[in-house]
């Protein structure tokens, strides 16, 4: 994962490849991208935020890209609307090109009936299942596991450890990363006559649209019958759970260690923060931004802030939160009003 | 996990297995079992709610499993007393025939001294410690791990890439989902005298009965010394975290992401939601049920229903949060009152 | 994980070690430490709370460790200052004489230009990448994946199905277990001029001192730039989550499933209960604590002990609670104290 140091590129190529206005040198060369406070004087840096700019004084990048704002900085600049996008840009660019050369691992194990596309790697010690296929110019890493029966787009790519099992469907530039599992049976069970828990068989599938990532250790689980549905874009961070049958709309985005538990559906571009927890069956509506810790128990409308134990609209939260600040002092304004009132009782009382 | 399509059942056959009455032709044959919304004409479905009658419309299964209150249904029918959990049994009578067939892949990595029993599989690139015996019937997929030492019953399922440390004891049937540790040290330290942590050697076991599940990436840690203990049908969901000498008692079931502190003791038929978190030390009675998210901090006796962070009993839990929606209409009622008690104030001193 | 029964030490032996003086006779052999309830007539215990005085009486120990103040007990005993801190080191002394001998598995994967150290261990089917090295007498289990360019120091222990992944630096004697995940891509996306996530290169390491210790499943991401630190003494329990370019301070201690995001940093000593979330950006002192399931928004100085979601401090967090548990009685005081006003002033406009 080090930038690879042979590659090169001008300013000029740079602009081109932005969009963005040199003012400077277009024949300084850089071999990468990296924030003011490291930036050496080979690579290229970004600013965007006045308040940083006591960091310049000490700044060696080769050049900066900034927005119209600032360009009276006294460096080579790349000027365009969007620099942090375009600076984002540019390093993949230096990046991508580390990729690792396509083929087949002597030491990887694939199953008679595995179709491997051209200009894929399989990595030493990964496995793939009878009847699965892989996509052109996807990287399965060492110890990788891919069941049976599993479709893999092209370009994705599996990182070690990482479990895809029997019959999960995965489409084009999908990132999944170590130890994450992907198809694991759904939790469910029925009480037995003898008030046990017998297990009903999950036998629906995992479908992951395209340019999907799925974090660390998260799980995804198989659908009882159907599937269990990631739609295109999604981005879910490590250690999250997503239960059988659960539909996660298109461009979601999901913090670590939330979960959904099973049937529930999430709507387009919903924002979920960290340690979230979704009920079963519930829908949530698009645009639906969930504070971190947020525990949801009931359906949500489109284009709702909500956040608490259980989910309010976010105004409600705050104002809720300083409700119970106040308590001790209302307490202390309800006994002297008590007095007060027991007080002119007396006085009325008295003869 | 795919049905085996080759496999297919009278319904005939179907009604002795499930002790279930048909009324249609008996000599109707079905290749599996899935609900009424995608049901095939060659699969059988249920219908246990007349809320989705409608659906029925469009149904195009071969049969369906009813409750005697809807043997008017014109299909064929299987009638009985327990309609889903009939359908669950038949589902797995399809599914579980395509379980993979027996014997020690080429590539799996058997130590000296493991002893594997009849009709066990073990897959490729899975690894058996020296001593360890896997039981008759056990199913241990590849990239598995199973250590040292380690007994592991008959019948049961130890999925990709799932991890079984030194030591651990298994029952029958039990199921080990992808990325699971059972046997990771317990996180115990004692303070030096320069007031660092100092490991406490976690020598003890985890030991496991008949019929437990346990989820995807969920850890089981070992004792330090004796023993964990997950009794007889215990159901624990993914990203579950069961910490040293914790005590699970028979058919609980702990829903995703719960967490269970060390030497915490569960009683029979305890049900935790997601992300429940339970201290360390706590003694939770038989048929207790702890809401999604709850916290509990302090021993729960039998049969209550609890929730909230600290936990509290259910109604409590209720009746506490509707206060608090109320508190900002209680402020200006006693702001209201307030006033009125000055204006009597001022009437009375007055001259 | 069996303790090694031919290693047997006198009691003058383990005084000697332990800085304990020995009442009764100092020939006496144990082979193991066990608790007072388990141990057996060849195993040392200890005794530290006068409480458990009951549980002696079936005690068939060979010896115990006790403080000063317990040398009346008629057992040979080990006396000194912090007999459970003794009893750990003693407990070790047996425990780590069990480690696997050195070498390299023949089934391991160590790819060309891994350098592997003078008494270390590769396991079978554990993977080594190009350009890492593995310190003298460190334990790489089966199953473990180490990528490119990795450097682990000396007596580090890596569990079966760990994967520390290219470019991590890992101190000495730090332990990683079974399905932990470090340097995995850190969760950064850019909204594209069409609202789309754009993955942020994220081109930083992990960076983890001395006598660190991360629990099973956990994941600790690489930083989008420069590194994600993990500093001396560290210990950190399963499933938790380490965002990309957090700072962990000195012998700080994190309990199960807690949840750091995005660049924060803790100072040295921080202890997090179990469940905490942290988001991101923020700075948390020196020996701050926060209570189980608490959820931190803002920086905290150094030397506190918070609690609540949002954390506020203990002592405030335990009135809130105490405050909400009124609330129905305050309610009812009011209530009646309105009834009291309204009767006051129509007494007062009586004619």
């Amino acid at each position: 994962v080090a930038e690879n140091e042979t590659k090169s590129l001008s300013l000029g190529e740079i602009a081109q490849f932005a969009g963005a206005l040199v003012k400077g040198d277009p024949e300084i060369r850089v071999v990468g991208v990296a924030p003011i406070e490291t930036a050496g004087p080979d690579q290229l840096s970004f600013f965007t935020d006045a308040r940083y700019r006591p960091l310049l004084e000490k700044c060696t990048a080769a050049a900066l890209i900034v927005p119209p704002s600032f360009t009276d900085l006294e460096f080579p600049l790349l000027v365009c609307d969007r620099p942090y996008l375009a600076a984002v840009r540019v390093a993949k660019l230096f990046f991508e090109s580390a990729a690792p050369s396509a083929g087949i691992d002597p030491a990887a194990h694939i199953e008679p009936g595995a179709e491997i596309g051209a200009h894929a790697w399989v990595g030493p010690l990964a496995h793939i299942g009878s009847g699965s296929r892989i996509g052109e110019g996807t990287c399965v890493h060492g110890t990788a596991y891919i069941g049976r029966n599993v479709s893999v787009g092209e370009n994705c790519t599996v990182y070690p450890g990482a479990v895809i099992l029997d019959g999960s469907r995965i489409g084009r530039r999908v990132i999944v990363h170590s130890g994450a599992v992907i198809g694991a049976d759904g939790f469910g069970y029925v009480q037995d006559e003898a008030g046990r828990h017998e297990k009903i068989p999950q036998i629906g599938i995992v479908e992951i649209e395209d340019d999907v990532e799925i974090g660390a250790n998260a799980t995804i689980d198989r659908a009882t019958f159907g599937r269990t549905l990631i739609r295109r874009g999604a981005k879910i961070d490590n250690l999250v759970m997503i239960a059988h049958n659960v539909e996660i709309g298109e461009d979601c985005i999901m913090a670590a260690q939330a979960g959904i538990s099973g049937s529930s559906r999430l709507g387009s571009h919903v924002s979920l923060g960290g340690q979230v927890g979704i009920a079963g069956h519930l829908e949530i509506g698009d645009r639906v931004r969930l504070g971190a810790k947020s525990g949801v128990h009931a359906s949500i409308r489109s284009d709702q802030d909500m956040a608490g134990i259980p989910a309010v609209p976010q105004g409600e939260w705050v104002k809720s939160y300083a409700n119970i600040r106040r308590l001790s002092r209302m307490r202390e304004e309800l006994r002297q009003l008590k007095d007060r009132v027991q007080k002119i009782e007396e006085a009325l009382n008295e003869p």
